[in-house]
């Protein structure tokens, strides 16, 4: 434990995790709640409370938190103060930082969710001592974050690093982005799901297993019951992982003939699933990289922070941040 | 004319272009070969002869350069020694820039194409100023670089913006590259000509004027005389024009999903067709950009400095080169 920490705030679609982190990235406490749906107000009083729990915990360990960084899944503004647009959060441009900072009485920023789990890996994960480090994170959706130089890379605008939402089926499956075919509707978690579903659909007996482990239910074919499944040997689960790993494994190789990275760190709720996804996944990659008979394939890793990376790379960046 | 001058070099599939240029941009002399295509030595003696031909030139005008600048049209590796691949050169991993240097008794570095040429309008062109600037070159291929904050950015082995192999029509046109269905076979010159040749072998009527301009031959339809006929109002060819800039603007859109660039500048053969190509391109790009409704969009914009901009940057970059 050292002396200065900040606490962390992953928002996803569901759930807010927040805890307090030292600066070698250990988490020394947490505190949960539920997403709530209804308004910012709403979302701003939750992150509120999370953070006024932690607060006086880390006074009780002697130590007093400098700032708090929230990671959140959305586009976040160049100044890191708003989240400007967000499928799956109520958040829609509001003064989010600074209401929460008020509210909490120590300096806000905020960070893109996989830009916070890029920095988390790529100071005490996977991605140490990379000086051109890639995350993806495969969960409902499809995150991604690069440090370069031991810089987060946010683009003009925050934006950049949106692997997801690259296109690259023209006029494919529909996206919540309003787009069709982006690599998001071919590689993240809901994908699992769906292609499960839609099998149902045909009448294909070999998902009975899988639907049977589902209660019957088609709806609760989600993403952790059919790693779960993939894990047990069912034949069908690993073939969807095979085919999202292809699908990765070609979206890797478009972020590398255009970013040329060192290394991918992989992450989100799809990447529990293992070997099961990056082992297709690495060979659909040295299939598809640009120049593969004459250069050097980048490593392609499992994030090594797990689900908390967010949290402790968004706290860390908040260590780090200029006074607010 | 300032006192300190690099050569720079432009080998492109067919000519080899070098000139003199001064440290604000200015090319104060050329000279111009065919691009051998047997082996590298042929390319390396055409190198040093468009070189030796200059240094005297320099000498005369009381100049003394320092280094020479080479651009290619291939991938080049992290020590900007050697080109690794490229499809239209004879050039596969020898040491072109050591060799080179022995010929001509100075320093040589060699650099993408698309890079010099990024670095060229970042420095004296339509990109001044920006943080984050793309380039994208549309010719035979697609090239691309990068500048952000002031520097050319490379990737881990010097591989960084190829956008014109990024997949994105999934088992789509064969490309050289070995892919199928790169950004570089929907946006490229060479694509004007191969879709004027499909509606040839499909025997559409619209055709003829294109092909009565072209002699009869359809081999002859390539990317100028199809630019040139766009802009003599030729219906057709401003339709070809209309399809490279719609899946241009998705490329672009692609790109701004993963870098987030203020500016996107467009160069190449088929930039010369200016608003008939980024008229489409704008619009397409605006269709297609994440979060569209909800942040400003990168400007699009054509190259400043023409087909000179790739010398000009090759040059800048050897004048600006820690010393060999």
């Amino acid at each position: 434990v050292t002396s200065e920490v900040a606490i962390g705030v992953d928002i996803g679609g569901t759930k807010v995790a927040a805890g307090i982190v030292d600066s070698t990235g250990t988490v020394l406490a947490t505190a949960r709640r539920l997403t709530p749906a209804e308004n910012w107000h709403a979302v701003r009083q939750t992150i509120g409370e999370a953070v006024l729990e932690l607060i006086p915990r880390a006074h009780a360990l002697g130590l007093d938190p400098v700032g708090v960084g929230i990671g959140a899944a959305g586009l976040v503004d160049a100044d890191r103060s708003r989240v400007v647009f967000a499928p799956h959060l109520a958040l829609r441009g509001e003064p989010i930082a600074e209401a929460v900072a008020k509210d909490v009485g120590i300096p806000v920023v905020i960070e893109n969710d996989a830009n916070a789990a890029a920095w988390a890996e790529w100071r005490f994960g996977a991605g140490q001592g990379q000086s051109r480090l890639v995350c993806v994170t495969l969960g409902t959706g499809i995150g991604g974050g690069m440090v370069d130089d031991g810089e987060v890379q946010r683009g003009q605008w925050g934006m950049a690093g949106e692997f997801g939402h690259m296109v690259f089926v023209p006029d494919g499956h529909p996206c919540e982005c309003g787009n069709r075919g982006c690599l998001e509707q071919y590689a993240s978690g809901n994908v699992l799901g769906r292609r499960a579903r839609e099998l149902i659909a045909a009448g294909a007996p070999e998902v009975a297993p899988l639907l049977k482990r589902a209660g019957g239910d088609p709806a609760a074919l989600l993403g952790p019951l059919i790693t779960e499944a993939a894990q047990d040997g069912d034949p069908l689960s690993i073939e969807l992982f095979e085919q999202v790993g292809h699908w990765l494994g070609i979206g890797l190789a478009n972020i590398a003939a255009a970013l040329d990275p060192g290394m991918f760190v992989i992450g989100g709720g799809v990447s529990d699933a293992g070997e099961l996804l990056l082992g297709p996944a690495r060979r659909s990659f040295a299939q598809h990289l640009l120049g593969r008979r004459f250069r050097p394939p980048a490593q392609i890793k499992r994030v090594a922070l797990g689900a908390a990376a967010g949290l402790i790379g968004a706290a860390d960046l908040a260590l780090n941040a200029p006074a607010g």
